[in-house]
């Protein structure tokens, strides 16, 4: 395409409200502007990006057995009524009324629409399983839309929905989007990690999110430093072990700490280490109280707490909680002279801890040489959060962190909505059964962000080129130089006779304004035809790397070939 | 696509509420559901066919220079404050609040949202002309939405934008699109009609119509029988001429005729055609009044009316107004005995009227031997409404009707966006100038349907090779032969190989079943595999001509070339 024909408003200056890289790259470059808070236009260069990602998409959906459909934006309010969703959803879920007053949801998600159409449409397990997916667009009225297209209130969402009569198909067919996803990302040229996921309250089972490492994520993941291994942190499993130092164990001791609340105050106090302290914290676990111990330098993970006694919700005790049931505070805690009623669980590590220091349930006072087993009783098991440095729970290497940007999501929904909505089949004797959904999505549009921000330098972007807008910038330096001019539009017709998408720079900009333009849109291969295109060589630069050379025309085609692929 | 993995949910029987064929055959073929009044689900095959149109979109908007992008369907009232459009929309522009209580109307069309664009990124007529289009879900709360895909409530469009310093520009460009449109609906199969349209109240000039022919069209399209001159019937300029017959004139008589109101009875009453009478109508054009005269076999088209008078407005008087203004009733209307404060503005068939009635002004009375230079003074001019067997406009052949559907719209609209919303550029000059504006669009979802209304049979649907959700249906007749199940599988892969698009019927159905299946979906060319598959033959079926043939395996790839090109 002709440059002059496309609409690319570049901007030299950072625009202000911009905080991350790809959210400023992507306003600076033309490839999209803001409609209102969250919502953007995606202009010409923007909308290639995001095209040649949902061609990836649909072509490894197509490979993965799913197939395309698309369900209506506009959604009956009752669908959401039956579902109960319409109740739990909250203002992120847009709300209108119909000429007729009739309530709608604008689509977050469509787990309801596909679940009521099969319901309609599929009885019987001969039928099953089914997947479908679509790509389009999704609103969500996020409280605070931030980083452009990584957190919007409009965005492009590839959803897909699979419905099962057996546990074994659904976990077949979610392997099979698993590895479709990975195609994908990889495709995309990211570098990103599938990661074992919390699944929520949602009643699921397995889940994995995938995500893109990145400095501006959300989400911390704890990854292998040799293996594939990564998890969210909060559902990594501690497998490190313990050895108690064969220390002679001292006689308990009640010492009185009057100042010292925190572990530090109190390990400073006794001139040892944090883990030497056992970190005592009284949990509320649905209607109940226990103590969670933890090694004074470890942190308790509350999913770990509340999966242990599989609950419904497991939060710290408050203070005044604290006062109430253990007449004392918070930083006097511990396990020893309890009353019967609380159950003491405790980490792995503190099994391990030898003449250490714990607080004494009693205001101001704490014990030394607490020794676990012979003091007091607990059951032991994994509670803390993952740590760097820690043996990866796969057994190969150990863990490390990266921070993440969540870009897709696979999810084992089980029966959550087909039970909700009657979504129902006879199986082979005839038994009415509810069907075993999975679910999977993509931010496309986010997607298109990620990218960008894993690929750009201080000149602007640097894409990929299986996602880049067009494979070759072709800059003639001066369209008022006939000779530039002619070889310039020669190429360009050669070029795109070859296959390659190109993007000509024909205006009449002076040459620093079309290579800042150019090194800011960031296509992988720029083609200058100079001052030497008389003697037919023109420039050969490749964005990534900056690496330039001159080649005569001729030769043109095999280092496009060899730099493109 | 092996056919047990696509959501097919066929139908036997005609559901209620459809009235028209394509609705009918695309719910019965499996090609979508209904989610709520005028809001569709497209299911695998729909979206197919969506997709292969939206293929063919692209291909022609992009090589008539038009740039994709994409932008929200969430748009700010404000912009359509500014346009005016927010107050005079009605309610079939959909509105909603946002969490923070801010006006949105989900868009109905982009003319606001693309001219604010341009109006904030395109300064100087340097970066003129450009034309950007997106293929996007709209939404409309059409008051009765009706006939499946053709008339919705969200469907997808193809809406196209032009931006243009001078009308010279917009010509060239209006052309372009023009020609796209027609390259585009004849890719699609269909029996089409460039028309041109009325340019309505929106201050364009030039506009034209997409119409695909078809006995439920909305529209009347008049057309020439020879050329490919076509108009909206109410656009059509009459050129047809009128000889005087060479009579003795009589003399002018008035005569009682209490009864008669109507031509019909006029004529009766007299013993003589209608095209003997002179039909007299008040006008009330802007805050006057007109009387029109036309011959009364013929009908007045008011919009040649108000053109005639380059008035905003221009109707019928009321039965009251007639009295209060020419003191008669509306069936004694005539030329003759007039005040001087009303203009007479006569078609030019009245011109050629020899010793003909009219209405004399009074209460139940008409003149006879009426003619008309030598009994009143008239403007002529052309008035009435073109009729089947007037010459073509073009000068070629005679008029036809047909009815339309709309399906595609080309307008120049002007600067009554750019201007509303002060969309300026500074030209050559340096002046500022308002941006003219042209738009151009595609129901892409209603020509899905379009093409199944055209391009259907007593079986089902037909569908032309470059929109059919498949090339081919492969039916083993029976899933249990082994024979037939390997010649089957191996042909499914070796078709695929070819680039061919395949449907497999791999479904344990009843013969009877699949073939009635099949008719129904309409692929363009049907392979059966079945007795005779051991001996290496199988049956070639063409869905539009029913005709069918033996062709051994050998040869199918050179008879499928023949067939699907």
């Amino acid at each position: 395409m002709k440059q002059s024909a496309v609409l690319i408003p570049t901007l030299r200056e950072v625009p202000a409200d911009a905080e991350v890289k790809s959210h400023q790259l992507l306003l600076r470059a033309g490839f999209m502007r803001q409609n209102a808070s969250g919502i953007y236009s995606f202009l010409p260069l923007g909308k290639r990006v995001l095209n040649n990602i949902e061609k990836i998409v649909r072509e490894e959906m197509e490979r993965a057995g799913s197939v395309e459909m698309l369900m209506p934006a506009l959604q009956q309010a009752e669908l959401w009524q039956e579902s109960g969703r319409w109740y739990t959803y909250g203002p992120e879920l847009m709300r209108m009324k119909d000429r007729h007053s009739r309530e709608f949801a604008l689509g977050a998600t469509h787990e309801e629409v596909v679940t009521s159409l099969l319901r309609d449409e599929v009885k019987s397990y001969k039928r099953l399983p089914l997947n479908v997916y679509q790509i389009q667009t999704k609103f969500r009225d996020e409280k605070r839309p931030r980083f452009g297209l990584l957190r919007g209130r409009e965005f492009v969402m590839k959803d897909a929905y699979s419905f099962h009569a057996t546990a074994e198909s659904l976990d077949d067919v979610y392997q099979k989007m698993y590895d479709a996803y990975g195609r994908i990302f990889e495709r995309c040229g990211l570098n990103f990690r599938a990661v074992i996921a919390d699944s929520g309250a949602m009643g699921g089972k397995d889940t994995h999110e995938f995500m893109v490492l990145s400095e501006i994520g959300e989400d911390t993941i704890a990854y292998s430093d040799t293996s594939s291994y990564a998890a969210n942190v909060e559902m990594a499993p501690v497998v490190a072990t313990y050895e108690k130092p064969s220390v002679q164990e001292g006689k308990l001791e009640k010492v009185a700490t009057p100042e010292q609340k925190t572990i530090e105050e109190v390990a400073a106090f006794f001139n040892t280490e944090a883990s030497q302290c056992i970190k005592s914290l009284l949990f509320k676990v649905d209607d109940r109280y226990a103590l969670v111990l933890a090694r004074g330098d470890h942190e308790v993970n509350d999913i770990k707490v509340k999966n242990y006694f599989e609950a419904s919700t497991a939060e710290l005790a408050s203070p005044q909680e604290v006062k109430e049931v253990m007449n004392c505070e918070v930083g006097s805690l511990g396990p020893i002279h309890l009353p019967n009623t609380i159950e003491v669980v405790a980490d792995h590590a503190v099994k391990a801890v030898a003449n250490g220091i714990a607080g004494a349930n009693e205001e101001g006072h704490h014990f030394t040489n607490v020794n676990p087993e012979r003091d007091f009783n607990a059951t032991y098991t994994d509670l803390r959060f993952i740590e760097v440095g820690d043996p990866s729970p796969d057994g190969e290497g150990t863990i490390k962190f990266a921070k993440g940007i969540e870009v897709g999501h696979v999810f084992k929904l089980g029966t959550r909505y087909s039970e909700a909505m009657g979504a129902t089949f006879l199986d082979e004797n005839g038994r009415s059964q509810p069907m075993i959904m999975g679910c999977y999505g993509i931010g496309v549009s986010r997607t298109v962000a990620a990218v960008a921000e894993q690929f750009n330098d201080e000149n602007g972007l640097v894409w990929p080129k299986n996602v880049a807008p067009y494979h070759i910038h072709l800059i003639p330096v001066n369209m008022k130089n006939d000779d530039q001019k002619e070889v310039a539009e020669k190429l360009y017709e050669t070029l795109l006779d070859k296959g390659y998408q190109v993007l000509m720079d024909d205006r009449q900009e002076r040459p620093g304004v079309k290579f800042a333009d150019s090194d800011l849109i960031g296509l992988p291969v720029r083609v200058t035809v100079g001052k030497l295109a008389a003697e037919g060589i023109v420039e050969v630069k490749v964005r990534e790397t900056g690496e330039s050379m001159d080649v005569s025309i001729d030769e043109l085609q095999d280092k496009l070939a060899a730099l493109l692929g």
